[in-house]
């Protein structure tokens, strides 16, 4: 008789097993259309092919193709179909790495054979031959050195041999996955077939060095993505071409919003006038909002000595993510080291420091539309979205212990108002707190933390916010609340993240005189419900697919005249609109009108105010709208005290 | 009989006299009161004792106190007045230098004496005695190495014997002036007799170290200053009271306008909250006014690759004003130098270059309230005068030849606002000019440059603008025009410097297509009316004494109730004031009503309103106006008309 062994469910349910199970059984004696959907188990947290036995109590999970780590499994797997379709089709080529990635999964590929669209969609078709094949993964543990042997004289890979001499040489043993014919060096888990693979799409190819390092080969490097049903895989084709077709670099360029000069330097926007309008609309938005709730501007220099950001941590601490410190010699030989701000708080401690603080003084909330720099590697630089210098419209609110409560709620208010603003309406919001098991992590006092994290949580309650708690996602100066957002295309972007800090307050002495005249410390809370203007404006671009509101549109309206002959009437409503402060312009180029039209719809301006002999005639205008066409006939009074009140409402066209 | 020479005086004449004749005997051929008034003469631009005989045929020119060149042979002689008295007094001090300086002289005194204003004062009163002794000074020029011997044994100053075996190494013969029994080796000229010098005041004694060599002793500098007529004397001591009375740095801390914090670095100020109001103020004036004259904004990062400012020649013909550059190293090891900006021309010029541009583009105005680093000796920094760091309202203005005249005019009604908007009504202007003698000291062409002036001339004519030219002014680029405004107590401030670039355009291959359909150069014009953001704010706090006109007052108006029964109306007014959109503050503090108005007044708040029980009863309040005193009873809609008007209009009270 086997033994039996104890296999807790994630309802907390205890089935018996004889020992040495599969998961596979596992999930079958559930239900067997269940188990035909789960793709890998997790036992105990660690993933494992389903076919694997279970020998021991154990706590199971199971994942299907809807979890992350479900897909992460089912890519790795087409990853390895990829590749063995490459090696029957193309014989010689050797592996480097095939990983799964957010989207998909790619692998690195050494071959003579140089892969274009054809190639891919060849490999494609294969892919889908080797799922019909419905080959099981099989998995073998060998010694590391019997590996190396291996992949020298059977397979004669030598990317196999250098990962296994260089990488994994502290394993005694490591793992082979036989698929077929096919055999690759792996960790796994894979998929119980290669039959769960329906839907494969290989989407590109492109150049990348061996291990990253430009002394080495370039390599082919395919990205796929596959799903298991042919729709999701029509979904995410579709997805993927709306994105691109809001992809804010390629917007940025056509409408002219950015730059990126490579004579100035990768992640250094420069602001060309149109984007510079959206750019400022937003600040005095922002600025606005934020005086009415007894914020102050500041403004700092964007350099300061190093040894603040010594006091302040920063330094060296993030060193790798900073520019390297400008060292300096003043005409008497003293020599400073100046480091280029990665943040703008250490400059604010000094100007709270600037003068003595009451407890009648509190809150001080210094504002400040901040520039900073820092380090990212080239290859992650993106548009407006990643990039090495950018503005965070920093805050940094310095208040008593007994006014953090209502402090959060205001920020939380401003920051709500913020996300109604674009039309952001899906939020989730993450109170993300320490992890106690893990307290070496976080700076400051146990009761102090405590204290944060139940003012955070009533702050959420009292805004009747619906949020969920990240434990150990806490930064480590104290417990934040994160904001998730999700865009017009269900992207879920991170915005506005609000931080309580108790470490800073003790490294710059900060104090203040309390009723009883003694010191005490204030706590501070960091906020930007933008983040950066370059992030936040990168995902207005794509959200809005350019096609701003008129708020923030950088041309609002533009006055077409059908011909030369109604020039003067056209150039009389364009200065009234531009006296009405509207962002006016007046195409009087001598092209058709047609043509007009479309270059101001390329140019996504929201309202085109057309008039020729007849608009002429009756002192009125025709107006198009922007993708809705034409909207009819308008006094030029009643269509400026419209677009009046679109802008006072900040309205959102869809 | 003597020889006859010929002498040309200013005015052209031409007179004879007897070789050998003195100056001091032209000058009384003119009259005996002119050359008793006449201080140095300039033979063939060379200044000269009036005592020195002239033998050839000349050009002479006469100076008085009043000139320049008058003043500081006047205050040279002081100085040598000075140091005679300090050795009678204190017998042993050494001497090192003693030169006239734009406002007065200094000299550097090895004493073991320690001087203390007691001494200062002794000094003076010994100055005015060698004046009454009326000393001649008198000039003896003799072998370099017989004075190094004079001064090692007879004065024993191993001062001036450092000065002759270093300094002066290269000459043969040196000077000495003997003055009584008191002898200095100098170059001279000086006054005709000590009795010139009517009053002397001694104002104050600093450190410093010999040759600024901060390893060598410390010295006692003492600063002085002297003039022909007392009353003289009591008008710069008055102007140097009203000076320190207004010094920005001193007003800077009192208002908290900004801060200069040594933990951020020197010259790098931090603006407070009451500073960022002036400076926001200030930039949204601007900035409207610019978009109303068809200006772009733009923002351009604050570094870039060292390659853009070797293009433009900034680097490294400006290396000695530039922090040093950072070199940086990505991730695949290439190496890039960044260099903070000391400029935002040549991103501005990235913008340009960002599209194809036409004829019918320009001119194409971008502007940007750019930041940008420079280095400055630490002793040279001054507050917010002379810094690092500073935010310049930078713009550039493309255009085409035919554009630059009406460009320049547009520029020039620009700066005149802004200086009819501060009060600033006495403004000389200056067309800096290339000196056409030194034609390699400029870039560019010969026709362009002619061009360029000629626009200059014909847009300050035509703006009807009292200029003079100043020849050889103009910058390597172009020439320049440039604004001398006089403040409140009548020092000259350089302002508003408008250029006209030929040089840039052809540097950075900038260019249009013309109605020709051929490529052509546009012109620049750079300029920028406030100059920095923070020198221009440093002038106005010390123009207003801190006093800012109403709409740029950090706090507008103050309410202070009398007493805790008037503090619910005082509530209601200050809400009804802050409603209305000014900068309000209500002082609730239970403090006697006379303290709180003398804390308004150092604060200097335009407009204290104060309301009692009578206020509360009439519904009405009390005014008060910094400096004015009481304005009387006013309903409060009514006062709030009125000082609406004050902030549209920009009143400056004085």
């Amino acid at each position: 008789m086997p033994n039996k062994i104890k296999i807790k469910f994630p309802d907390g349910a205890i089935k018996e097993f004889d020992s040495g199970v599969s998961s596979f059984q596992i999930a079958e004696s559930i239900s067997p259309r269940f188990a035909d959907e789960v793709l890998v188990a997790e036992i105990n947290g660690n993933m494992k092919d389903l076919s694997a036995p279970v020998s021991e109590d154990a706590e199971i999970k199971f994942h299907k193709f809807d979890s992350e780590k479900g897909k992460e499994v089912y890519w790795h797997t087409t990853s390895h179909m990829m590749a063995q379709a490459i090696e029957e089709l193309f014989p010689g080529a050797k592996f480097g790495v095939g990983p799964p990635i957010e989207n998909g999964f790619y692998y690195d590929i050494d071959s003579e054979h140089k892969f274009s669209d054809k190639e891919l969609e060849m490999i494609e078709t294969r892919i889908h031959e080797i799922a019909e094949r419905d080959l099981k993964p099989v998995r073998e543990e060998i010694p590391r050195l019997a590996a190396i042997e291996y992949f020298k004289t059977k397979r004669v890979d030598p990317y196999k041999v250098e990962i296994l001499e260089d990488i994994a040489k502290d394993q005694d043993v490591v793992s082979l996955y036989h698929q077929g014919e096919f055999t690759d060096l792996c960790r796994g888990p894979h998929l119980p077939s290669t039959g769960k693979v329906k839907s494969v799409k290989l989407l590109s190819v492109s150049g990348s060095y061996w291990r990253g390092d430009e002394k080495r080969k370039i390599l082919q490097r395919i990205y796929g993505i596959s799903f298991p049903k042919k729709k999701l895989l029509d979904e995410y084709i579709k997805r993927l071409e709306e994105a691109k077709k809001r992809d804010h670099r390629k917007l940025g360029q056509e409408l002219e919003l950015f730059l990126i000069s490579q004579k100035v330097g990768g992640g250094l926007p420069l602001w060309l006038p149109n984007g510079a309008i959206v750019r400022n609309e937003l600040e005095k938005f922002l600025k606005e909002e934020q005086i009415k709730r007894g914020y102050e501007p500041v403004y700092t220099p964007h350099i300061a000595k190093i040894d603040l950001y010594k006091q302040s941590g920063h330094y060296p601490y993030y060193k790798d993510s900073q520019y390297p410190p400008i060292d300096f010699v003043d005409e008497t030989g003293k020599v400073e080291q100046y480091l280029l701000k990665p943040m703008n708080c250490p400059h604010h401690h000094q100007i709270y420091l600037s003068k003595p603080r009451s407890y009648r003084d509190l809150p001080v909330r210094l504002a400040e539309f901040g520039t900073v720099y820092r380090y990212e590697q080239s290859g992650e630089l993106n548009g407006l979205i990643r990039v090495r210098g950018f503005t965070q419209d920093d805050s940094h609110i310095y208040c008593r212990h007994d006014q953090l409560l209502d402090e959060i709620c205001n920020v939380i208010e401003l920051n709500r108002l913020v996300f109604d603003t674009f039309g952001f309406s899906e939020v989730r919001t993450r109170l993300s707190f320490r992890d106690k098991q893990n307290k070496e992590k976080y700076g400051g006092e146990d009761t102090l933390w405590d204290e944060a994290e139940k003012n955070i949580r009533d702050a959420a309650d009292k805004m009747k916010i619906n949020y969920f708690i990240g434990l150990g996602e806490a930064s480590f100066y104290g417990p934040k609340l994160d904001f998730m957002v999700k865009d017009a295309i269900g992207r879920e972007w991170q915005l506005g993240t609000v931080q309580v800090d108790y470490v800073m307050p003790e490294r710059f002495d900060l104090n203040y005189v309390g009723t009883d005249g003694q010191k005490h410390r204030p706590v501070i809370i960091h906020r930007a419900p933008f983040g950066s203007m370059e992030r936040f404006i990168g995902i207005l671009i794509e959200n809005f697919t350019g096609y701003f509101p008129l708020w923030l549109a950088p041309v609002q309206v533009i006055v077409l005249p059908v011909s030369e002959n109604s020039l003067d009437y056209a150039t009389k409503v364009y200065a009234e609109l531009e006296h009405s402060g509207f962002r006016a312009k007046l195409d009087d180029r001598s092209e058709k009108i047609g043509y007009k039209i479309r270059d101001a719809e390329t140019k996504k301006v929201p309202f085109m105010v057309i008039v020729g002999d007849k608009e002429k005639l009756n002192k009125s205008i025709s107006v198009r709208k922007h993708k809705d066409g034409d909207l009819g006939s308008f006094e030029l009074n009643e269509f400026i005290e419209k677009i009046k009140l679109d802008v006072l409402n900040k309205t959102i066209y869809l």
